[in-house]
């Protein structure tokens, strides 16, 4: 096994960090992995925003509920940006753009190179030594933290990650069984294969949430899964991608 | 600089390839490392379909009218997938999570975990000596494509990617300045700022085009954006993913 897989096959999500601020130079690293990443027709839609300010991750730690989103050595949130494609455009362009920038096409497309970006720089950082974690719950607050970044049209954040020194060593989940993620020349439809390894993938699951270190309990991974997907989808969502012009079409 | 983020700084898109398939061993070992890749609330919705079949590789390469489709050491498709989900559920529980599965934010979140899954798999390659290259062109036949290779609701490709032993080197293309895609605690919405940023990446980007050793064209990065955004949205590709019954509500 070389050493970056290594790296990637050594992953688990960190969520508790030591009191000490990454250095900038760790930051300026990260960010620069971040862009070494493939983007579609190389535009590069994406942007990063570091919070270094107290009070603002305060702020995003009281939105997304969660303490490790101001505690830690750095927080950074990603952004879906196809605002910047604009910036040099003449007001004629930039009307003729605004179909494109609008459509759902583009924001698929933001969404994926922001996270190509995310993953070298959740990487990078891991091979000095440090944890991350990435945070989906920024969707709790998206409006709020709009406001609070001054976020322009045709941008999004889409999750930020929670960067510092270790302070838990938690185990590895186990992923599922790889055919069940990996299949050959078309999708597997055979359902009875298909139930068969998430039961098994299940009961492995049973075992490892009944047994890790901490936040123990009872449960599934399909279990979990279906109940979450109980609930209404939040519409305050999608709305809030609409209103910042993008997946309208 | 670690072995890591010397993986990570040295990426370029290789789109010539050696006519020699990579062994079943690197196969499992990018498909494992894409794996460990972290997903939203570990829902891990994503699966990759390799493609092995010489007539369908064909198939793809005629659609997205790439010759690296069809010839490279192996093609790998990556689909969000919130289908997998769905598998252990009964019929009433799977009956309320439709609102959820139609959802933009679960379109969203499933498009990511594929994402973040893709990059472990690129880099994972890319460790190994081989090269790789992100096919975003499938958009071109995603019908085609669906029917091809059988692909259920809550389903869809995202993008491609060719994997090979590189039989081209080509430069690293020069990235945006780190300041033009990392900001601290807000936006950066000052335009003279940013328009000076981008005005000095055109112009490097400028002498990138003119002087690299293949494909030599007049153009700036800015340009060729803006010229890309002039037509119309392709309204087949939001219709398509509508029609998979993801990014509905």
């Amino acid at each position: 096994m070389n050493p970056v897989i290594e790296t990637i096959m050594s992953h688990r999500s960190i969520r508790q960090f030591k009191d000490e601020r990454i250095s900038n130079e760790q930051i300026s690293s990260i960010i620069k992995a971040a862009q070494m990443a493939p983007s579609s027709r190389f535009m590069q839609t994406y942007s990063i925003i570091g919070i270094t300010n107290p009070l603002i991750k305060k702020e995003l730690g009281k939105i997304t509920g969660l303490t490790y989103v101001e505690n830690n050595g750095h927080f950074l949130l990603f952004c879906a940006d196809l605002h910047r494609l604009t910036i040099k455009a003449s007001d004629k362009e930039k009307q003729n753009m605004q179909d494109m920038l609008e459509s759902t096409q583009f924001y698929q497309i933001a969404t994926i190179d922001a996270s190509l970006a995310a993953q070298n720089a959740a990487l990078a950082a891991e091979s000095m030594g440090l944890g991350v974690v990435y945070i989906g719950a920024i969707a709790k607050g998206l409006p709020e933290i709009d406001k609070l970044l001054n976020i322009p049209s045709h941008v999004i954040p889409l999750f930020g990650m929670a960067i510092g020194f270790p302070d838990q060593q938690p185990e590895i989940k186990p992923r599922l069984p790889l055919e069940a993620v990996y299949f050959e020349n078309q999708y597997n439809t055979n359902m009875d294969e298909q139930q068969e390894l998430i039961e098994g993938y299940d009961q492995k699951m049973k075992a490892y949430y009944e047994t890790r270190s901490e936040n123990q309990r009872a449960d599934t991974w399909s279990c979990k899964n279906i109940a979450l997907f109980q609930k209404k989808a939040d519409a305050h969502f999608s709305q809030y991608v609409k209103e910042k012009r993008m997946n309208l079409l």
